[in-house]
């Protein structure tokens, strides 16, 4: 399942390696010996969780479909349109950081208001391609991975590890 | 936007009488003057919240897709076998009951747990029609709905209330 | 700090024991060859994850602080009198919950209204013990260990486990 | 209640004009015409929502617990020291912001990160006063008077308001 969601974000132009460039310009600050290799398995990590797979299959496909004209109205244009009323992407965004505790909320916040690296590309071909829930999305997996780090460097046990 | 929500919700064979039963059942034994034209009023005061319309346009929006075979997979075995896993209809469900504070929460899965009238009667046609998020999203509104008389009655300010 | 909690959960009148009751009650219909070593288990994986000591801690400092009267007015007897419109001891169970994923959600809202085992006899020691957050913390800790169960059965990687 | 809040937040050094002035820099560039009053009006109305006053209270009791020394080990130290992978203060700010639907969320979460105006303040004056909770509800208050003004102003009912 892992494998088929790398390959629905690649399919929206979303390769993994540019989320890892969002995990280290966050997390570098706090943990200097932090390495690429590091953030990219943390977003593996993440990405192998149940929540956070059913919440980008659902996400996707609602971008996806509204791209497609495949949606009833109104919600259509809402989604079409990105409007900042709007709150159900967030909200799915929210079920993916919540996996690591609420320490990723910040970092959620923050990305998905200052539009870093890949997440504000996403935001700037709005023309061509829907992405009302990918951004969110992209950056909730960033805030997760980043959450995963800290709660790893402390040695005790994570949040999210059994 | 109101009207359009109710005309959806009959859509789907879902009458507001039927939520008002479920909220005047929840309700009556902390409210004994509590009328059924309190439990109206009420689901009608939830129904005109914007973040309530979203999810409930969402949420149905995914279940007639998954009817006529419209997501891709594996996101539509998921939704049409309501994979007790998956949680992204509870996660709609709790945008919905967020919005009068967290009261909401008890009565949300205890309704969704007992599956109490409207709520089963959506759970016994799944050979027929696709209630994945239908029934978290009934069992919401009526959540709220209580929530909301719960509030109102104390006198103070509603946490829901301008 | 797990056996902290533990310690602490005994020193309130909960053994660990009751809350195995309880999710062996709640998952039993669903995993027939469930054994109570199996909720065993899982209670104590859920009291490993940081979120959940955190919450635990915090809300039974406020249980036994009202108890003291040492909390300020007016939340002295917001706690002390475990006023229905008081919300944050379920904000605290939820996050709890959330560590597991959202399918928790329905089982502690049913806990929470049900009372089944040791919540309702913490309900029922009122006048000697402030129990208005650890009602909703061992409602939280049975729920989130009834998710964990759930999303281990599958087989697949659990939304709890890396 | 509301007066009562105010005068608690004044106490631990925040003036409400203060908040004010982080709600006009967020919105002042999507609506031009925005004056302080509206802030002003805009926070005094979340304010009067009961979770929100309840986060409030519950938070800033255990910022001056701590302070105090009055909190039982480990518990008192984690806050003392803001320990970083400690969530519940953002929990807690969560439930004030949910009040408003998810669009506060990434405001909240910016807000967090960049220490905008008092926010700053109390982080500075760590040595003399535990803001751990502090902080984050102060942020919340103004993303959530954010979220209203945004709802306020697109003219529909807000989803904040019956």
């Amino acid at each position: 399942m892992k494998e088929k969601i790398i390959s629905e974000l690649k399919g929206r132009g979303i390769a993994l390696d540019k989320i890892s460039e969002i995990v280290f310009t966050l997390q570098t600050p706090y943990f200097p010996y932090l390495t690429m290799e590091d953030c990219h398995e943390a977003i593996g990590a993440v990405l192998k969780k149940r929540e956070v797979q059913h919440a980008i299959l659902t996400g996707l496909a609602l971008d996806v479909l509204a791209e497609k004209d495949m949606l009833p109205e109104p919600l259509l244009s809402i989604i079409k349109n990105d409007e900042s009323l709007y709150g159900i992407d967030e909200i799915l965004a929210l079920a993916i950081t919540n996996v690591y505790g609420s320490i990723g909320l910040t970092s959620f916040g923050y990305l998905d208001k200052t539009k870093m690296g890949i997440i504000g590309e996403l935001n700037n071909v709005k023309h061509r391609q829907v992405n009302t829930f990918t951004d969110d999305l992209v950056a909730a997996i960033a805030a997760a991975a980043s959450a995963r780090i800290a709660h790893s460097a402390r040695g005790d046990i994570a949040a999210s590890e059994d």
